[in-house]
């Protein structure tokens, strides 16, 4: 798997390392509760790095296939796997590759995970921004402390102690019972910039909704109080201000498509795995009705490693409006208006 | 206001009146329970269509704004009205045009609706695609019927006519209260085209979801289920299949970012119009703490209005997916799987 | 006619004067040696300027259309025009809008003109780059002085004051045998801004060709020696450097893709005027053998008036690149390496 | 080395074989005039190809760099070639990779011909329509007789077998003379599709004038006659018609932006190598005045080799715009006007 990354600005200082961090915390394998398929997922930069720091040319980045075992496909070959790509594949092209994995398969987001470590890296050092995810939800689990410093602490990346054996015991009977559950995830960005997006094509909103829903398994994407604004007031919602600051964050951090540099929050909803093995109905090819169960290796709850690719998406997201915006207003000058 | 429609199939018949209706769905001033600024919003054809026919060239869509009496700005000018991009525009570019709408106002949104009308057109004739959307929450107010026959004849978009009296009731105290209210608007596609969108990069849903985030005042899009997932279980999310179709929906007609067949179903949740009477504190220009009330003439609830927007970005992601999906597999013949 | 300016700086002081200096240069009927249509091609700004100043957002330019002298068509409608689009536009899309003009009309060029005004601006006060095209050739007629500052002094934007009456014999000519002529223009930009390009993907020559074939007519585009290149040596063609800065400029500005701070020169070659009364053999929509000949005002040489145009091209690529080069390298220090 | 081709329609017939033909025609080491690198070129298909036929799907391409011996970077390091990016690259970016190659190598140019393979094979089967280049001009050298049957008998991609030895000496001088020549390459389609291009966004000849420049080393694009249009007259100029055809070709395929159905002919300038052994003045980083001689294996004319580079520009261009044109107009009957 190879990604390029073009038009990150010279004299970063970068390594390997850098993106490795973000590719472990994402990994399969990590612990019993996900996949057990292993996935080394080292990462190499071919090229855009000299001496330790960018170049300013292209970033290319490589990370080898190790675990290939060969499998059998023999029961999905001609089965339209309920909640799968499969049938929308075979009905778009007319032909199928059964071998399964390829883009649609959680591996592909692997390089976004790896891509971003540079954003990451960048956003951090230039201006001191922070991406953090974490689970927000998985099936009725809710976390109640929002505790940043322990997500990378256990293997649900979940911000709330109190919740971990629940979550475990969860997961267990999920696996019991071979079926799997949705979770939600939220990202939050601290030290955000302000005056990123365009007005009308190019919102910072929009292209974070796009980049998010095209995680696989997303079927919802919120900012700030996202769905709850159906319910709220004008006056209720609206962030008031004063020479402290904003008194509340409603907006997720962006008004109008720009940020307002407010703290961004983003949240997801990640369907449960469609990979089960509780049995259902399903057509094979030949359009025969026929019983479905998939084995294999797979999450009881693709939501649980998705926080470092939601995180991914953001950062990306972010990176290029930084250097978009950079485009246009670098002149600008931008001072706060608030009390420090 | 102008709008240039590129890449429209020639030999379609199209006029004026063909693009009129959603404008005049979508127009200000219809009822009492929207603003009462009074647009015409008659749209002109100014290219590409050749006696009766589109030519296969661009088309030119023009309005006149008729509307321009002169305001009063002396009370915004220098202030920062909360939830408005006031303050994003004036830190982003570091100057303002107070003189407000522009592209930031709901004004943007009419030539979005008349280029609409093409694909809807288009979609329509070609595919027997409909795309009809529905007031689906109002703060606390959910319809229960959804009856779509009855969505354009009440000035709400609401398909339940037990709930129309309350909605008005409703409206009639926020206006009272100098308040405004959230909304969810929901958009319904049937005889949705199978195969549209692509695996990766171009995936119908991630299209979608950046378009619908891209309509002024959203916060939240949901596909099918959307936060639902989050507490669904694998078995009962996915939509098993026999010969007489699909069982169900929670997909809401997209599974790996292609779509399927099924009915897309997409929500958006709208937040709460932020011009209202009711004074709140913010801050001007030099830094001091003010207290703003925004007059004029506004919606209370800017998600009535919504719908014709709505169906319009679903309505160009699906003819920009159509058009993409026949350049690259107009050979493959679809047949289905279901019987008839 | 309208046109849409995207990401432009704010701050800049811009009227509707500075835009239409280029777009009185451009306009037909100056001259007896152009079409005699009248054109009075004012441009209004309708947003995006705001005290006069730009506010960083889209900037609207409208030009009201008010030469629409009714025509006959009725020679042209069911005939194609030999080396006019007639005959590619009815292949294409099976329907064409005789009525001419539109968009493989020349007219469509005006907004280029007038876009880049804003681009031809901001250069200039920013970089203090100019740019300037001048007539290189007209038939076998070569000017031999270079002299920038006579080239609006005359109608055919002619560098030589030697070639002024040649040029109108020969076009005076030309008109009396019914015929046309091609020509070559030069653009020449002072000034230049190094590290301009993108190393692969947005070379600056890619990008300066294919806005410069896009202009109506052209058929050859060529950056420094051009086509000589092929005859030359690399011990000739390689500009050498020394403190004094380079010996020569065989690259036209340009090497891999990037801009080196040398002048840019770039040449275009214009087929001559399709609209000509001379007969010729052509067929008709029912595909019979008919004479054609085309009567109504139009240049003998297209050439001529393509120089603004030209300069126009040349000015919206060196923007969308010195803004994206901006984007990703602001930060990095750029010293000449030359003695001043 | 990698390349990712999307939006290759499903079911064509795919194997690397198909993609090796023109990997071998562009490889160097091929003949004693080319440079003397030996690299083996031999391409993966790792993805978008099962049992034989395309998916629909990405079809991603490898190849293997085997020619990694390491070099002497001392002469260089430093130094600023003359005609090379090494001088943009460090006014640019303000860092560079001295150890060359990279994105500014003809290396680059692999994947791209590679890629090509696909679309060349594509349009052969699908519409019949050949892309063949060949030597147009070396030096003072032009090839009199067009044989395109013997393009490919030769290690000058050279059309004319009278002019073989000659060519041969003259590289043979060139080599002694530590010296290098330019050359032009010129690519003809026949068969071509009618109706590719758009209007004005996307014309075709604007598309491949930016596809051409883009290859390495080019400095001139022509469509047709190119710069002889500007001697040429209208009457002269252009194709007239009757039942049997077009009579000319000086358009070369391509009218309004518009394929014609005449043959597309392109031809392009392409600069002497860079790389010379004669000696040179140029600057070192410290802006000092230095003598430069490159060794090394480079060849003496890059022209040369870039006959299956050019044709691969000219197939990708064309594999877009027939999809491009597919998507819009694929209901369009298209019927010869000519007798068969």
């Amino acid at each position: 798997m190879g990604a390029i990354v073009d038009g990150c600005p010279p004299g970063l200082e970068l390594s390997e390392a850098d993106l490795q961090i973000d590719l472990d915390r994402r990994k399969p394998g990590s612990s019993k509760y996900t996949t057990q398929r292993r996935e080394d997922d080292k990462v190499e930069i071919l090229s855009g790095v000299f001496e330790g720091k960018t170049t300013g040319t292209t970033i290319g980045l490589l990370i080898h296939n190790t675990d290939q075992r060969s499998r059998d496909y023999s029961k999905i070959k001609d089965v339209f796997r309920p909640a799968h790509a499969d049938f929308s594949y075979q009905q778009k092209y007319g032909i199928r590759d059964y071998r399964g994995g390829g883009r649609a398969s959680a591996r592909e987001t692997t390089m976004r995970v790896a891509a971003a470590g540079i954003a990451k890296k960048y956003l951090k050092e230039k201006y001191n921004t922070t991406i953090e995810g974490y689970l927000a939800q998985i099936g009725h689990i809710v976390p109640e402390v929002i505790d940043l410093s322990l997500v990378n602490e256990n293997p649900f990346f979940c911000p709330d102690p109190k919740v971990l054996d629940e979550i475990a015991q969860f997961i267990d009977q999920l696996r019991a019972d071979g079926d799997s559950i949705g979770a939600k995830i939220e990202v939050l960005v601290r030290n955000m910039h302000v005056g990123l997006g365009e007005p009308v094509f190019g919102k910072l909103d929009a292209d974070l909704a796009g980049a998010m829903m095209g995680i696989n398994a997303v079927k919802g994407v919120a900012i700030g109080d996202g769905f709850d604004v159906v319910t709220q007031r004008g006056s209720e919602h609206r962030d008031e201000m004063d020479r402290a600051g904003f008194r509340s964050n409603s907006a997720g951090g962006t008004v109008g498509g720009i940020s307002t540099g407010q703290d961004l929050v983003c949240s997801i909803a990640l369907k449960p795995t469609s990979s089960i093995t509780k049995s259902g109905d399903t057509l094979n090819k030949e359009g025969e009705t026929v019983q479905i169960s998939t084995t294999g290796r797979h999450d009881p709850c693709v939501g649980i490693r998705a926080t470092p690719i939601a995180e991914a998406m953001v950062a990306l997201v972010l990176m290029d409006h930084c250097l978009r915006d950079r485009a246009q207003n670098h002149d600008v000058e931008r001072k706060s208006l608030f009390d420090e």
